[in-house]
């Protein structure tokens, strides 16, 4: 079973029907990203968002590949338009949506004065505003998400930025791999620890630039000992030669490779 | 003026006061981040929350750092101890708090199966869980915003992790600066955008390598341009020399000092 963010008619529901196709499997949604994770560590799949192109990484998404034995088995995005829905635009007080969505939309919401209140989901939000039904409230969800729930579309494309993308990542418990491959992989990821001296970075970045290796993304997240430790999440183009981890062991306190994985 | 934000008894107004003692200036409670960043560009100073040693970078600090012609004019951290305040802890349904302090009591949330709800700052939780007077009802906030509010302390140190600092930064209007110093600059902060091409991170990262700066922190936030763009905050310990600018504008599409400056 494919499991992902829901509730139906969510942006992560339209990325694991791009992969469930492929992998000719059902999916279910689950209530949250820790959900979608547990249900990853019973033995199943799942579909979680990780970046979006204008409000960064999905922080709890990086912190819970951190903490579990899960690997990434592939990649998509989807360009995200957001859609305001509800009843009347001009009663709107409280506009719901996922953070992620809220952040998107931030110099939309600011501009006419509502107040923003998060929800687990943009299509948890549209739910909610269906089933109170109060011209107060509104969602910000996708024009899609708006008519499952029987929302009017006020206002399309209300996004403040136009490239909007998310990245979404299928993710499978460690040691267990796809019966048949998606595609050839093109990408890996891995987070790292490094010594906390002055240069440490740069040396390790330089393992990387030798070897002409496209460095896609770097993140820090914090290591949670004391302000000023990080743990760096990196994704670069290609396959790691023998040699690539090996080396960085070298300089690194702690390596978790996620895989080598395909892009869609 | 110095804004911060609020409201009253939230961890922001803390480190505000001890900016506000050395400063000699009155305090007063902002409703956003985005309240206190538009108070400094009518003139005032500001005190927002920049990071978390659990649960990392507060994005928005950043972006409206990036989006705004503000300086960094001092920083201290504190140690936040997060209590459940409340009224029966048997009867708790819903605990609201700032999104980053649930996320940082996301465990002990999860293993009491409550629901977390997102409010504007803890304190504005505490202030909410008061006025409603609902024993379904929780917040996580200090002690002391508890005692503020005339919630019962139902258990403390409810924090996931048992060494949780935030970074806390004074900001002004550029150009503006403090009547009188508040101590000798440690510290140096900007916003770097690089060429997008394999190696150009490791390139920047040099020129600080054989300076021997030892960076403290690097962050990526999404320069909104398309998935894989990014623009790089940094921190470094001391002063930039004369060249160390000039030779990071070599390699870089964009560059934003945001000051140096001394750290409690």
């Amino acid at each position: 079973m494919l499991y992902y963010l829901g509730p139906r008619g969510s942006h992560t529901e339209r990325a694991a029907l791009k992969f469930s196709e492929l992998m000719g499997i059902e999916t279910t949604p689950a209530d949250s990203i820790y959900s979608v994770f547990e249900e990853v560590l019973e033995g199943n799949y799942g579909v979680v968002p990780t970046e979006n192109s204008v409000e960064g990484s999905v922080n709890l998404t990086l912190d819970l590949l951190f903490e579990n034995q899960v690997r990434i088995l592939a990649e998509t995005s989807l360009e995200i338009r957001h859609s305001l829905l509800g009843f009347d635009e001009k009663k709107i007080e409280k506009v719901l949506s996922h953070p992620q969505a809220l952040a998107q939309c931030r110099k939309f919401i600011r501009e006419h004065g509502w107040e923003a209140v998060a929800t687990k989901s943009t299509s948890e939000a549209a739910k909610i505003v269906s089933e109170l039904g109060d011209p107060r409230l509104a969602a910000i969800a996708s024009k899609e998400t708006g008519e499952l729930y029987g929302l009017k579309v006020l206002e399309e494309d209300v996004q403040d930025y136009p490239n909007n993308k998310t990245r979404f990542i299928l993710i499978g418990p460690e040691g267990k791999s796809l019966s048949q491959q998606l595609g050839p992989p093109v990408k890996t990821s891995l987070f790292i620890e490094l010594e906390n001296v002055p240069g440490s970075l740069y040396r390790a970045l330089g393992i990387f630039a030798k070897r002409g290796i496209n460095l896609t993304r770097i993140e820090s997240r914090p290591s949670r000992i004391d302000l000023g430790y990080y743990v760096f999440y990196l994704d670069f183009e290609g396959l790691p030669d023998g040699d690539l981890f090996l080396e960085l062991e070298s300089y690194a306190k702690f390596i978790k490779p996620l895989g080598s994985y395909p892009v869609f």
